[in-house]
């Protein structure tokens, strides 16, 4: 991949920040990139996903390769002649707080001590990772938005731009998101926890001067996350019930008849990932961010979803995929109900995918026309389908109302 | 409910027994329950689930209500007056071995030590359970049996004996089952060993004279599984995203945030039911029996499923459920195929419930009757439906080829 131009990765000190909590830190540090210039009104807000980071695009200089999500998770789709083209857009990525990229979050540092913030880092909401995305914004001298575009919990920060926010962006792209978690995902998640919460080397959140961390119930939860990622028709084409070769071997203890059973490719990709996580991801983030994720609620404060987007004034896409169970067509068309509900022009783009919920991440050759054309031409653009076309019974709204909309933003380029 | 009628419930020594695996014990012992009267053609062998016990139906003095599966799981399908009716067969169970309710299993009596077996327990498999029932209905007397039926893994059991025994059984109803675990269920089946092993408690296994053994893997194990059995349905009505109420407190250690956060119905039930569970199944146990059931293949040793079952020559009745994504219609479908294939008279009746896996516990009034009426007549029972019903380029099998079956047992009842 061509490296970006123009790359800003920095972390700021914004100072004093209150959580939605009502907690505060006395000096916020954001960690984000930028890709592409800035020409006033070309900037295009990415909000990462539960575990990555503000490296969206590969950074040339780096040598660096993906790397789960903490590396250039989205290069297939964002930088120079890619569908969010750095070459046309002013791109930002900002690790939200209580992560642990770089922005403060129970890993990090604590000004006031000196040490670790461990959990006694504020308990943090999707609010407050959008009210830290405006901050930071403003810092880079950001005004309005030309869009908003995340995946997963990401889609969740990109829809709460529509609320919090309304008059701020022009364009909102949820991609693989929902109103809210459904109570089998919210289980997961408190499953994923207690399986960290109770591994005894997590010691109360204690761990970063311990020589280990809860590695082994952080792995857990990430192979509880990644199965709710995949769909059984991927994961039957990847893995069916072969073997793994000889070579593979559990990296943790195991029942005496693992020696008679097989350990099976799946096993062994599974473990292998959960390896590869626990030395990029940190076991209290993933404890704040999933409780970030479960809390979020796109119709709180307003009662319902149409309510809480009446106020947006810009053009909404969701995209959805049909093989994702973790957040479900379904969830995107309740989502896009209610859009259309309040008169917000909305698309709905279902991608025919049985990657599961990761297609986001792994389709991108799906993902991204619809991305591009919707950025260019809101929700007229070429590659942007919606669930209600073809539905004689409910008012097309492909077309922005006439006035309610400025056509600003970079020309369609095919 | 009524007391079922002339109760058997012991636990016999057969003696020495060899594993699949090629490991024996010296003296196997297996708990089971039988209920209703021997006839001499009325034996339905009934094969409990993952964490089921011999108790399928409340004892009559017993005063136990239902505990999960530990107890009279099946309480509302099988006795007098139900659709399994214990006034007119024979009904038998056998606790597995490998298991924890007093057959030989990791945590019963080694007689040649005078210890727990813990993991020299020998690995054990789906066609060591057939095996072993097969000697234990000989030590009751009972040669060829009327029917077997079993959900879940249970109805692996249960298919297994077309396949180990085709001459020894007239009608086989695996509920809710597959011809194997998907990929999916593999993975979760292992992320579930995987919590336990990296207890600390677990101590290789050897926890038995320990203060406490590995109860919180057991809980994230068992939790796991336990989404696997509901449904994003039925969880949406059961729990929503609705707050436990003030009373509602986790039983283990959690994060700072979980102060600020509600603890969710979701939550508080399933640390509830794994609370009930580790003290009625034990964590080696569920390191076996799920060895077992990732390891069951129908086509093993025949290379196909249709070549498994060209040996059988009773009747099948495959039963599954709309809303089961552990078990799906699909696999249920693909058995059926199978079947049909090699000209056993099939049937797959598929139940519209919204309940999940654990619809074959919890549907009676849908599974009781296909069942009632299919161990009466076969694949000709009045309840009885069939998928290929009704497609006119399948051949229809619900008629049994004329002589190919007697027409034994007790007769229909209304």
């Amino acid at each position: 991949m061509a490296p970006v131009t123009a790359v800003e990765r920095d972390v700021r000190s914004v100072g004093a920040f209150e959580f939605a909590c009502g907690e505060s830190v006395s000096d916020l540090r954001l960690a984000y990139e930028a890709y592409g210039e800035f020409t006033g009104d070309n900037a295009v807000l990415v909000c990462h996903a539960l575990t990555g980071s503000q490296n969206v695009a590969p950074l040339g200089d780096s040598g660096e390769g993906q790397a789960g999500q903490a590396r250039a998770w989205w290069g297939d789709v964002v930088g120079p002649g890619k569908s969010l083209d750095t070459g046309d857009y002013y791109v930002v990525c900002v690790n939200v707080p209580g992560s642990c990229y770089g922005s403060s979050g129970p890993p990090a540092t604590n000004p006031a001590t000196g040490d670790p913030y461990g959990t006694d880092f504020p308990p943090v909401t999707v609010r407050d990772w959008t009210r830290a995305q405006r901050v930071l914004l403003d810092e880079l001298g950001v005004g309005r938005l030309h869009a908003v575009v995340g995946g997963s919990v990401g889609g969740m920060n990109a829809l709460d731009w529509a609320v919090a926010f309304p008059d701020d962006v022009r364009r909102v792209i949820p991609v693989a998101a929902a109103a809210r978690l459904d109570p089998q995902c919210l289980a997961l998640d408190a499953v994923a926890r207690r399986a960290i919460t109770t591994d005894p080397d997590w010691r109360g959140g204690d761990y970063y001067r311990a020589d280990d961390g809860p590695t082994e119930g952080l792995s857990v939860a990430r192979q509880i996350g990644h199965v709710m990622y995949l769909s059984k028709d991927s994961m039957d084409r990847k893995f069916g019930r072969r073997a793994a070769g000889r070579d593979a071997q559990m990296s943790f203890p195991a029942d005496r008849t693992a020696s008679y059973f097989p350990y099976r490719e799946v096993e062994s990709y599974l473990d292998y990932q959960a390896e590869r996580f626990v030395e990029r991801f940190d076991a209290n983030a993933y404890l704040y961010l999933t409780r970030a994720m479960d809390d979020y609620d796109l119709s709180a404060e307003y009662g319902t979803d149409a309510g809480a987007l009446a106020a947006f004034e810009g053009e909404l896409l969701l995209i959805s995929f049909t093989g994702d169970w973790h957040f479900t067509v379904e969830e995107s068309e309740a989502v896009a109900a209610a859009a259309r509900d309040t008169e917000v022009p909305t698309a709905h783009h279902v991608v025919s995918s049985d990657h599961g919920h990761d297609a986001f991440l792994v389709e991108p050759g799906k993902v991204g026309p619809p991305i591009r054309d919707f950025l260019a031409d809101g929700v007229a653009g070429r590659a942007v389908t919606d669930t209600a076309d073809g539905d004689e019974n409910r008012p097309r709204r492909r077309q922005p109302a006439a006035g309610r909309l400025e056509r600003i933003g970079p020309r369609y380029r095919p």
